[in-house]
């Protein structure tokens, strides 16, 4: 199968690249990037020197549409838009990892992204794959809309329960924490060496464009209004996502009970691993995986349960998870080319 | 004045020394090294050649009480609780960083610490030295109980607004993330440089002993019985502890409202810096200072308050609220050696 | 074909144990640990959890011997010299990741390693495993020395211009630079987090074991006796190692010149990758792979050549060059599994 | 004394009014941003909130030279040779951490900085400010060139054994490490925190500016004409510079043989700390602190001596260097408001 991947500077895409040199089926056709057409990936990302002899090309749909099959979107918010509609068109299956065709209520995307939204026939025939939960409907879908980080790991840990009615949705409380690859490899002064190492940084407290991604599917999978706490800091490591979790339980239950919860829900789901009782999971423990590792910890004297999910943000929280999605799309096992294990230490 | 510390080659006692080579007021005259006592303590920490010749001493009480004015403690627990009872019978006075004298009720502290209480008379007797809240009682104080680093770094955050009934006591999450001088010199896989560059790991949730040290502060304050959610993150960096603390508001209030609270009560306190609105700490802007710097965001859309406090904690967190309190003591003006800018970048 | 690890809870093991399992052609059928036997490895890695079920074995050498075709050591000196005779005998191959073999000249072995040599027929009929220069006796070796990982940076670096005739041999001079897994997983205060974290710290100048490793090669390939100066600096940071190097030229050459020899030499060795004028490697663009990359500057005012070398010390200067060997030992191409890019960011 | 700090947004000048909020005798009454003139210094550094209130200034020499009696530049190439001359004629001194005036042949200043250079004049009469070796010099001078950061580190460990004769001037090696402050707060890839992050990068290698400071310096003292080969490296932390340096024996020494010259020469200069034998020391052995430390390793074998020197990039290398100076002009004791300790950890 061809593939073409948009957005070739990225780290998005450079992650896409790595896991698919790794994949049996499929051979990325073209590297797309409208900044830097023409350049050597090797002389952007000198780590492929010798491997890989792409030179990025400019978008060109009408010569892309006759050789690929599908497209990875590894772009801004505000490009896939543009783009994907026809691709799709023509019988060109896209899976994109930025957040435009991920609302649904086409109101919330303006008001967070700050920018108009995609075309409402494509976001409403997009499926948001989130591939733990969606699989049926990503198996027939032409678009996905690959989920942002922050809700692959808060969802992956929060909707089992919630599902099961075990903890209650108001008190939901989601305290995300981040490596600097998720800013990707724009510059900024947050991101800057100096400033960022030694440091933790708190950021768009309340104003992050991930909170309505996650209202919405949790309000999909339980009928449920909810309104989620989340906050999001900045830290001094390259990749990797933990979101602390804490919500009240509706009744009493055991660290066991909610444990064997999450065994039931995920024990054919090869790529969500349900730590035990005292074995909470690092970031490290997934670096460069697909992993999403889960720990949970109920305190009796609170009446809380703390759930601690952690993945890599370029692979499942974004990359990884894509590849994934595009397993699924084609009936191949979703394991393909995707089970290496993390990189440790 | 002159003064020993006890604990010499752990962090606390290093930063201990370090801050009070800047004290126009004390000398240090003995530094207590049970397990390294004969060493040159430039042999231990070479950053002091050249500038401080100590060599460890064994615990001599009788040498000390004649000689000295002032015990600082920066031991582990169990330790301060055998000898501080007789310094201070014999008119020497006692600033423990330990958390041997914090717990009033000793069921507590074996609850916790898994060992057995102080002396009940001292720990009675002993003022809790969190400066901003009982400068009155550690004027007159023989015995200082100095406040843990995640306690500090929370109740000045919680307290203005627990006390003015602006939040629901009943709603407090603390998301604690400190580096890892908190866990001292003592080596651990968990804090082997290999293991934790680059990771984030959770560590003792729902188990953490300055939980009832927070629990009982709030108490003492609001006359309320709370139990906090309190979870703790080991971050790849040296210093500092953040806290990013969750709750819901009892009323509407908007940022500005709950910052106006803040500055209100902080305005005489100088080691306590409050952030205007959209603005919100980072640690490493108060990296080897004593300040205590708190940000606020308000969500309308949840009706919770987050609020952001950082310290350093090997400072504000350990030595320098010990010499904020020596200060206050000795009726000096509490940021007397202290005001030094952090150290940024 | 059936491996056996042993040294089961060092980073040589666990990074055998990760690339292996992307081998199309190996079953690591045993894992022995002498301190952990009987532990399951996800309970000492919990990153294997969900993929890997090994539980640690002591060492029984009776039954690997009849179950077993290749034993990979990756342990501390002075344990394979105990164990890989009697597998030998038995017709199972070792590759000795560890110096217990590298050292033909016993004094050399005792001296700086501080320990007792190996015995002798066995240290003679050992080929040393640097897979660029020896691949026709590892073609036929039941036992392989692995090479150190500085001086797989090192030999890669310098031998092309050395045999050559471009350098001076007594001008050499090698500042390594390794990120902390090199000291692997036992805890020091050198690589406790604290005292590393933003910090660089010289150590072993002068006395380290690679250095003889080094001599005893370029003596072999050049005919000259050497003596090197070499000194090794701990750097915060997790993998890699980079080497840079100085020596004076025999004649004046160019950049370019001297690219050209290094092109010549590796044009047929996919992992050495020779940079273009200008390119220097840095140490994360080989990271978790068997790459080594070289760049070249000469500085026309001095007369000098500076190499810079980089490699992942767990891969290509340890585990994955043990299995590049083994590759070439069974006849596979010699990239068999370990074509991975590097992880990058 | 009153003082300007020109650069008020860079890392130099804000180091120079930590160190100077600590000094007894000085005032700095204004800092001078071109590109940040208006802005309140806690809006774009909030560490100092609530400390200092500086509005940053444009440049008006006009008034400044009324009120000023001496001016810091922490500027970029090229600033203060425009403004320095002007202040002079006025009667106030000038210290420039720049590299504008330190260069004597002005071809070179052209050559390595590629640009014009100062006026004549005043390149001429501009001492430079290597504290340790001009003292005298400097108490008389106007304007002072203070040293780069690499020179500093390098000469303190050159000078005493080249004016010696202890050591072949043309066999130097200078292997330098820096942490990435000494890049300033400029935005570039090679300081993004993905991209340095875990990573070490050589730069520059023959071309850094630095090098013909040091060649002059060298001759300057020597008499001889030496070409040095001079490499840098950025590591992955924020502060600290160590200078590894290679250079042949003129005649057998012991490294206590060596270390002698060393004390001998530094026993009236307490910022230069000489460690023992087998003692060498870390960039965090004197981080945010003026000292520069020097180990020494004679290696017998090779008859090359290693030297391990190292500074805190922005104090010794930078601002704390430039107060000495002011110290050593004013008359007052060198070390006044500077003999803070490292911050250790």
């Amino acid at each position: 199968m061809k593939v073409a991947i948009v957005g070739g500077t990225g780290y998005g895409s450079i992650e896409l690249i790595r896991l698919l040199q790794m994949h049996p089926h499929v051979e990325v056709s073209a590297v797309v990037s409208h900044s830097q057409s023409d350049s050597a990936l090797a002389d952007i990302y000198p780590h492929v020197t010798g491997v890989l002899n792409y030179t990025l090309e400019s978008m060109d749909i009408a010569k892309l549409k006759e050789s690929i099959d599908l497209v990875f979107f590894a772009t801004p918010s505000g490009i896939s838009m543009k783009y994907a509609p026809e691709f799709i068109e023509n019988g060109v299956k896209c899976i994109d990892l930025s957040g435009d065709f991920r609302l649904k209520n086409l109101d919330e995307y303006e008001q967070w992204y700050k920018g108009l939204p995609a075309p409402k026939a494509f976001v409403e025939s997009a499926v948001y794959g989130l591939s733990e939960f969606y699989e049926n409907q990503i198996k027939s879908a032409s678009l996905i809309a690959n989920p942002g980080c922050y809700p692959t790991a808060t969802l992956l840990a929060l909707l089992p329960i919630l599902k099961r009615g075990i903890i209650d949705p108001n008190t939901i409380v989601i305290d995300g924490k981040t490596g600097a690859s998720g800013a990707g490899r724009g510059l900024s002064l947050s991101t800057h060496y100096t400033e960022l190492n030694d440091n933790v940084r708190a950021y768009k407290i309340g104003e992050h464009q991930h909170t309505p991604e996650m209202e919405q599917t949790i309000y999909a999978e339980t009928n449920q209004l909810t309104k989620v706490t989340f906050s999001t800091h900045l830290l001094p490591m390259t990749r990797g996502i933990m979101c602390t979790i804490y919500a009240a339980l509706e009744e009493p239950l055991s660290t066991a009970d909610v444990l064997q919860q999450y065994r039931g829900f995920y024990q054919n789901k090869p790529f969500v691993r349900v730590r035990s009782e005292g074995n909470l999971p690092t970031t490290k423990e997934v670096y460069g995986s697909n992993f999403c590792d889960i720990g949970v910890h109920v305190d009796d004297r609170t009446g809380r349960v703390t759930i601690v999910s952690v993945i890599d943000n370029l692979v499942k929280g974004a990359s990884g998870q894509a590849i994934q999605n595009m397993n699924i799309m084609n009936g191949w096992n979703q394991t393909t080319g995707l089970m290496q294990l993390p990189v440790y230490p």
